[in-house]
């Protein structure tokens, strides 16, 4: 019956071949009576997409080369922003990289869709623009990031606003490292998340913990809460996702084996939940212990950024965002060290002249500025940047 | 303003002298513009009843053995049925100890009132019986121990039925104990929990394990579980207060420092919380670690008998709890050791002929038979019972 049941929901996925958009398909792949592909786009990878094309059969295709080497004789290739806003489709997932998912997330918003939202960016960079925009409209943005959703599974039932917010974060690989070891930190090294199966530049921004600073101001836009109220708590284990504490002082955590498929499946069933065999099951004869420790700010300060920019706001968090984008680029290409990244990102910020109240022509115009600046300040301006 | 806003909820407590009731107390004396008494019932404690008599100034009393030396000249002495059926009470908090909760929730069930329910025997002993009363009234059953409290704070907003609910244990005083040691036990050293404050009676259930086991029973039938699909997980910090497993694999868990006063008051107040400065608020800084482990039945044979006489159902359950209750009691006079509970249990258990579909007075029989056999075996005939 496979694709046959006109009761599924019918998903677009933006950024198909990316880690989140892989796992996406996954989750479709494993329940094709609730869950139906009607839109694929990506980027770059397109002997992946052409693989997807054929097993999902989309109406729908973006390709940002738009390739007429691509295969589907079936599907139609429109524009990023038609995928994003076509009728047939109820949910979007956007799970791609870096800025790009803004337009297609406030095209989907003022096309009323359900919006899983795996782009961090988006918020950190238009969270106001973007809150504007939820209000006008009939559009829902369901979190796929493992620690908003946590925050939103909890939040299920409570009539009241949380007191509090707790991020766990895994610490990353280096959560013992020293200074000096830090500063030695190859490439390779940094890709290796000891939890989570990332794309790069998300396991380099866990790494430096620039990551859970990004999901800070995601959380701070997503859940409408003041940053004093946003905590950060160093899990090494990652089966705790986050934590809501209550008006009461009662806690409400969500668990689970750290694996993107479980809240990108809540995402696009929500409220249901659904039986999914394919999901690991947490064994508690398996987990010996939890443990949390408060961050080490000096040891990580990408994540003191991400929470000054945060608390700055207008444009600083466009800026974060930018020059941490070409920061991660440069240091992924070996050109500068792990610990440059941080270095860098905080030398753009201190030159930042903020705009008050930012359109989102401002936003992106920080953007640029930021991005040129990065590579500036790093000697890389050869280099060419997303 | 204490104690005149018409909007608080107004509150009968049977049992205020012991530690629930106390704590209940506490809760209303911290917040007294949302919860009155109207009602306070004891059974033993004179100088302590009277003393909460003229704190709290209710309009109705009962005391076991309506003594007249009880000065309460604005309250009115009533039988303990009435004061869990009168039109101003809005909620029963149930804290008595054993079987003498049982007719007065029968009692609220049927003038359709909130019943916080803290005695476990009620539902271990007459589930079923509770369960058809509860069907057929606008009565509710708010749990107050702290694990249903837990599993019915997660459940909050769930739509479906978890697939699993994980109790929590702290593993009590004696959990590293061989089992050499643990026939040794003292009474002082079962009266120690290392993290609740509670009773005589639940203290030394919790060092046996028995009160895992009778909270299962509970659970079985507060939230209509089967019996395969509730565990128990020995968490030693006792933080975690339950867990709920849900159909996509995702789990809940309530957290707090554990202080009964929190699962009162949301008994109380729910589905609103409230603030409360007098609450501990749990600073993750000062928690280390949250550990995990499977219990062991050989060492705590107890809440194998437990999970048996659930399982076995009909009358076993209420001969379970009047052998306990007998066993304790004889093992806090010093006249059995700690590790002949079990065995006493074990022993009553094994002689029960149930009764199928047992009715109130089929329970009662075989609570008063148990009772007798209990006394019989241990050679403590002598010795009377509650």
């Amino acid at each position: 019956m496979s694709g046959t049941n006109g009761s599924a929901q019918k998903i677009a996925v933006l950024g198909s071949t990316g880690s989140i958009g892989q796992q996406t398909l996954d989750i479709v792949r494993s329940l094709p009576d609730k869950f139906r592909i009607v839109g694929l786009a990506a980027g770059e990878n397109l002997a992946l997409l052409e693989k997807q094309v054929q097993e999902f059969a989309p109406r729908l295709i973006y390709y940002q080369n738009s390739d007429n080497r691509l295969k589907a004789s079936r599907s139609k290739f429109v524009p990023l922003e038609e995928l994003a806003t076509h009728p047939e489709v109820d949910i979007v997932v956007v799970a791609t990289a870096g800025k790009s998912g803004l337009s297609s997330v406030l095209a989907a918003i003022q096309a009323n869709k359900k919006i899983a939202l795996a782009n961090k960016e988006t918020l950190v960079m238009a969270g106001q623009i973007i809150q504007a925009e939820l209000k006008k409209s009939g559009a829902r943005i369901l979190p796929v990031d493992s620690e908003h959703s946590a925050i939103w599974q909890c939040l299920n039932g409570e009539m009241q606003k949380p007191e509090r917010l707790i991020l766990t974060a895994s610490g990353g690989p280096f959560l013992r490292y020293s200074p000096a070891q830090l500063a030695e930190v190859t490439v390779a090294q940094a890709l290796k998340h000891p939890s989570w199966q990332m794309g790069e530049k998300v396991t380099i921004d866990s790494a430096t913990l620039m990551n859970k600073g990004l999901e800070v101001i995601e959380a701070h836009w997503l859940f409408d809460m003041p940053y004093e109220k946003i905590e950060v708590l160093i899990h090494p284990q990652s089966i705790i996702h986050s934590m809501i504490e209550l008006a009461d002082g009662s806690f409400k955590a969500q668990l689970s084996y750290p694996d993107m498929r479980l809240p990108i499946q809540y995402a696009l069933s929500c409220p249901e939940r659904l039986t999914n065999p394919t999901l690991p099951k947490l064994d508690w004869s398996k987990v010996s212990g939890l443990m949390f420790e408060g961050p080490n700010y000096e040891l990580f300060p990408c994540l003191k950024l991400a929470l000054e920019a945060g608390r700055l706001g207008r444009t600083f968090p466009a800026v974060l965002c930018a020059a941490d984008e070409v920061a991660v680029n440069l240091f992924l290409r070996e050109d500068i060290r792990f610990t440059d990244i941080a270095r860098l990102v905080e030398k753009v910020l201190k030159q930042h002249q903020p705009v008050e109240n930012p359109n989102l022509e401002d936003i992106l115009t920080a953007d640029q500025w930021a991005r040129e600046l990065a590579l500036h300040f790093s000697g890389g301006d050869r280099l060419c940047q997303s």
